[in-house]
């Protein structure tokens, strides 16, 4: 048996997305920026996809731009806004993905102020500090922060950072790379500058997502080259990545509510089975409205769990210590840090689809009983 | 019949690559950098495929870096040459393409100082130019220009540029997009700073390429993120697409020599048939080593070719006036402008693949008899 639990680093693709896109590798050769028919066939596909992408969170069809993913969506949105719109200043959060802190640090080598804004016990900001730090200075400001935290699912509200940058005159940049797909997201009633997403997230493909501009924000392309995507993203279209991008968003967003409804019995009942099987468990984050498709759990120092992530792996288990970007060093998470986690403790993130099942909590629980302390009540 | 003559746009997709890239679909759905064995399944696709491209172009595996195409390759050659390895002046060509020129426009908004070299009538480098400009001034120079001209042909002598470049100390970036797998390369007879290259040109996928940087230069990535690529390109990896790259470009090696033949056959077929019919043909290119997959033909001035590609199109003849990516705005096109082209005459690009067939030449010839002044001795 293998169980993957570790759907917040990627999804598997969804066979409809997979099926769109061979038939697309294998009749729509033309390149979509060619005038002649076999161009205008791979045109008229990447124009569905952008119209369904932005039907599913209520923009233009101009707002959206396809890109190779939510990497480059998330460099974009940040070198863009200080190249071509006069940023000066960015407030985000020491917890955003690796892709917005690197470009972070370049950005801010290049004379732009980074502010962090302080974040509660779970994560998530505290709205009244970044309010003080909006109120403050007198620099063209972005703020950028994610509407999911991947590691630990602190939960943003769009709203409310919305209106306070509303209010203060900022640009407001959100990373729902594990967000899109997953909750209702409007950009018509909620008003943000930039919003990415990555269809890796959503059971699409890897290689291609998208980035949302509020048509009030003139860039300059980030990857520059041809005319493509309205001169906004040169380079020939990924276009088997783009109908399979918006074919599993349209699944994603058509089937939200129940799959919803599936992580999270799948996620309860693991919640419930760990807080009942073993000793002094914790969750590194406890507000109600935290991501539904994530738990990151802290398990108390122990001999037996200093491997805990490889015996997993050697029991058929996929779940990971922090963000999949940066496994490979093992390095401590600076979600982790961030949140002032004990280094004592040992985090797992498990992170849940609507393919996962009870039974595979079941087993999950059944193995980790052989590498993390049981209850001694249980036991006895 | 429609007939695909637009190869140098962008090439079907090989069947080969196609099957390689659905079972990565269906049974690879890790994510490379996580450490689990999902994970490395993914992780072993992308490092089997590097080795598979480094042995391509006789390159060590570290050299070899995955991107979203050869648009975004080339902006990270010129970009984060100016910006990690000191580089202040740029020799290139008005005959590039567009994402190479659309970059140096920005570096020389920045402060670098871009040079062109002179081109003969046949879009080639004037070699004795070149190594003028490179004996002149003393700021840290790159030469960045392109082995195959995707609109003409133009052929570059890699080995002589490689050597002038060495003999005055410049780096040499070489835009290799339009002769990856069409001639044999090899980085390690000749040497070059970066090389690029795209699947799509030769059929393997869109949305996916490579760059090769020499293992004496450190750069700094240019999509900043996560720790992928050894920190050389944020964001998880096109895992389909790297692994249709590699098999398309394997095939294209592997096929180089039969390929060609079937290619030049078409292509001679082509240019006689045209000769043999047809008023006043001239073609843009005449030199020997033209890329043998490009006929860039001129067609004399006359009231019937005014809309030759709209016409050709209606005939099933997918073609293309110059390349793709400009192709929607029907301006003319800046590389006939830069040899020098008669803005009268009508240019049109005709581009083979070794799927073209002489029966398909037949009746491109046939269709155009309709539509551009045929001669008088073939209708007597």
């Amino acid at each position: 048996m293998r169980v993957y639990f570790d759907n917040a680093a990627t999804t598997p693709i969804c066979e409809k997305a997979i099926e769109a896109m061979t038939a697309v590798m294998r009749e729509t050769y033309g390149n979509p920026s060619s005038i002649h028919k076999d161009g205008r066939q791979a045109r008229a596909a990447i124009e569905e996809a952008r119209k369904t992408v932005a039907n599913a969170i209520d923009a233009s069809i101009g707002e959206i731009f396809f890109t190779s993913g939510g990497t480059e969506s998330n460099n974009m949105a940040l070198k863009c806004s200080v190249r071509d719109l006069g940023v000066r200043r960015i407030i985000s959060s020491p917890t955003e993905h690796h892709c917005i802190l690197h470009t972070l640090e370049s950005l801010e080598n290049n004379g732009v102020e980074i502010c962090m804004v302080q974040l509660d016990e779970n994560g998530t900001p505290d709205y009244a500090d970044l309010e003080r730090l909006l109120n403050t200075g007198n620099k063209k400001t972005l703020v950028s922060l994610m509407h999911g935290n991947n590691e630990i699912g602190a939960f943003l509200d769009l709203n409310r950072v919305s209106e306070l940058c509303r209010a203060n005159n900022a640009l407001f940049h959100t990373d729902t790379i594990q967000t899109m797909g997953y909750y209702p997201i409007n950009v018509e009633r909620t008003k943000v500058d930039f919003l990415t997403g990555s269809a890796h997230k959503f059971h699409g493909p890897k290689g291609v997502g998208f980035i949302y501009i509020n048509g009030d924000n003139v860039l300059k392309p980030f990857v520059e080259g041809g005319a493509q995507e309205r001169n906004m993203r040169g380079g020939t279209e990924n276009i088997y990545g783009i109908v399979g991008l918006a074919k599993a968003l349209e699944l994603a967003i058509d089937e939200q509510v129940e799959r919803r409804a599936k992580i999270e019995a799948v996620r309860d009942h693991f919640k419930q089975q760990l807080l009942e099987h073993f000793e002094d468990i914790q969750f590194n984050n406890n507000a109600e409205d935290a991501v539904y498709k994530v738990l990151s759990v802290s398990f108390p120092p122990s001999p037996k769990s200093a491997l805990l992530l490889l015996n997993l792996d050697i029991s058929g288990i996929s779940a990971s210590g922090g963000s999949a970007c940066s496994s490979g060093a093992e390095k401590g998470s600076h979600v982790i840090q961030a949140i002032k986690g004990d280094p004592n403790r040992k985090t797992i993130r498990f992170s849940f689809s609507h393919k996962n099942t009870l039974e595979e909590v079941d087993y999950v629980i059944e193995k980790l009983k052989n590498m993390v302390p049981v209850k001694e009540t249980v036991v006895a």
